[in-house]
């Protein structure tokens, strides 16, 4: 397998003008998971039948794997203008480091050297990558739109809550899986395995990091716990809550939400009303059913290293602590 | 030839989330010269020898020329947002009229939809569209950092300046005109005085542009007249002003650069440097040059009623008045 880490570093940053291209040699350099373009050529190896992508093979594959990277990496560091987030992977953020019109003007380049990456590859196979790149962006967009929608809904249903995270985090793996095998020469059936694969390992993924917030440990987790709690953020919990709660206890629970005051406090009342409707039970149960669903598209899939490599990874991913 | 306004007004912006793509549509229903795509179908045209474009010629050059208008339009948008500038055409921009995550995130999906458009692209031309599209984009995005970089220098030369104006604004054009011409069907020879034709023109556009900005009728120019001069921006008229002024001159224009409280009497003792320095006459010389040059590449084009279009459009912006 070929290393990505390495892949990404070997990408040229130290063009003119540097105020444009070091806040993206910085972006990328953060680290973090590499999950997607993995994904990606994962998919494709699997669907090459096992052993190592080399060669050609890999040429016709990196292009869209460190696209698929770089395209993330571009949502973070607008969404960390958005948020007014000041750290991100342990450093500042770029709008706190430069400043916020860097950040908006970076970002947009960024953008565009994903589409750049992704014009690599194979002619034959571009057509078909781009609407589903396209179409994947169009997803993020629109999920961080309804997120923040959210935030002004007195309302939110389990429903549209998933329905949200399928946009903001599940159709980036799932098309990270259908593109790698794709290019790798994934049939109809196997694309759709693919895609599945990756939708609901995204949402077992997301809804982990919703029990993660409140029920991870501090030492491992790498955040505050508690922050959702904090902000009121409409996660799968607080959402499982509000929809199976009695009279009363919604009503202690509405009571908290408007407490901006007393965080030390509302964390340990909020997360005491989650204990008493086992929310993190129905979350998990939830998570469970996705990462069941996830690994049953791997026997649509042919039976090699490489399945058996993603096999591992959808439940590393339900059972990671950060 | 096909109406521009009508195909952009069929664009689908009726979609949710509203709050993302209501921002795309009022952005796109402002108007302006619609110059990008224009050029680029009758760039199409003058290959295609004349005539007007219809059935399969339309299918082929719209989804580009729409493309690139989209394009240049998320530019504005966050170039607004950058600016802080709170009217565009005549109307309050996105990140006033709603807010500045809602004019980033609008913008993003709005870069994405021009990729959407570039999709529909024949599939035998897109990946030498694609790419010729994201290096305009680079380009923009080159200039865009440029043009900030240069309001913190001192000095800036005249050929930095044509360089930055190059990338911010010629290469869209350029490539509106090398693209239209591809898909068309023009030959290596056409494609390169396609190019010349638009990146010529960009320029001589962008000087005249600084010369209205000083010398403009405040009846048609639009804008307020001296808005460059007020704000010390680094233009083709002060950067000459500043390359052939004798000592005294320098002196005098650097002494009304600091002066950040006395407009009217800045813009008159400007203006009238300007005139004793004769930079007017020199902007208009290196304008008209731009010009000739842009209208000698018609020569090697087909000579038709597109490639008489063209020459018509290309002596109209050397001579606009606003």
């Amino acid at each position: 397998m070929i290393d990505i880490n390495k892949a990404i570093e070997s990408l040229d940053w130290s063009k003119d003008p540097q105020g444009l291209y070091e806040p993206i040699a910085y972006t990328l350099a953060a680290g973090g998971k590499r999950l997607r373009p993995t994904l990606a050529l994962t998919a494709a190896e699997a669907i090459m039948n096992g052993g190592l992508l080399n060669g050609d093979a890999i040429e016709n594959t990196l292009p869209a794997a460190l696209a698929l990277e770089v395209f993330h990496n571009f949502t973070l560091l607008h969404d960390d203008v958005m948020d007014k987030a000041a750290v991100r992977r342990g450093r500042p953020t770029v709008h706190v480091k430069w400043n916020e019109n860097t950040a908006i003007l970076s970002g947009d380049q960024m953008l565009i050297e994903a589409y750049k990456l992704l014009s690599n590859v194979p002619a034959d196979k571009l057509p078909q990558v781009l609407k589903w790149f396209n179409e994947m962006a169009t997803g993020i967009c629109e999920g961080q739109q309804y997120d923040v929608d959210f935030e002004h809904m007195s309302q939110v249903s389990i429903e549209d809550y998933m329905k949200m995270i399928e946009l903001k985090t599940s159709v980036l793996l799932a098309n990270a899986m259908r593109i790698g095998g794709y290019i790798a020469g994934a049939d109809e059936a196997q694309q759709k395995a693919l895609y599945q694969f990756g939708l609901h390992i995204g949402l077992a993924f997301q809804i982990q990091d919703d029990i993660l917030d409140v029920y991870g440990d501090p030492k491992t987790f790498g955040k505050a716990i508690g922050g959702d709690i904090c902000s009121n953020k409409k996660t799968f919990l607080l959402l499982t809550a509000m929809e199976t709660a009695d009279a009363e206890s919604k009503a202690e629970l509405l009571q908290w939400l408007m407490a901006t005051d007393r965080n030390e406090e509302k964390i340990a009342a909020v997360t005491a009303i989650y204990n008493r409707l086992n929310v993190r039970e129905a979350a998990e149960a939830t998570m469970e059913e996705h990462t069941a669903l996830a690994l049953a598209q791997l026997d649509k899939l042919p039976q090699n290293e490489a399945t058996e490599k993603l096999r591992v990874l959808a439940e590393k991913l339900a059972t990671r602590k950060s």
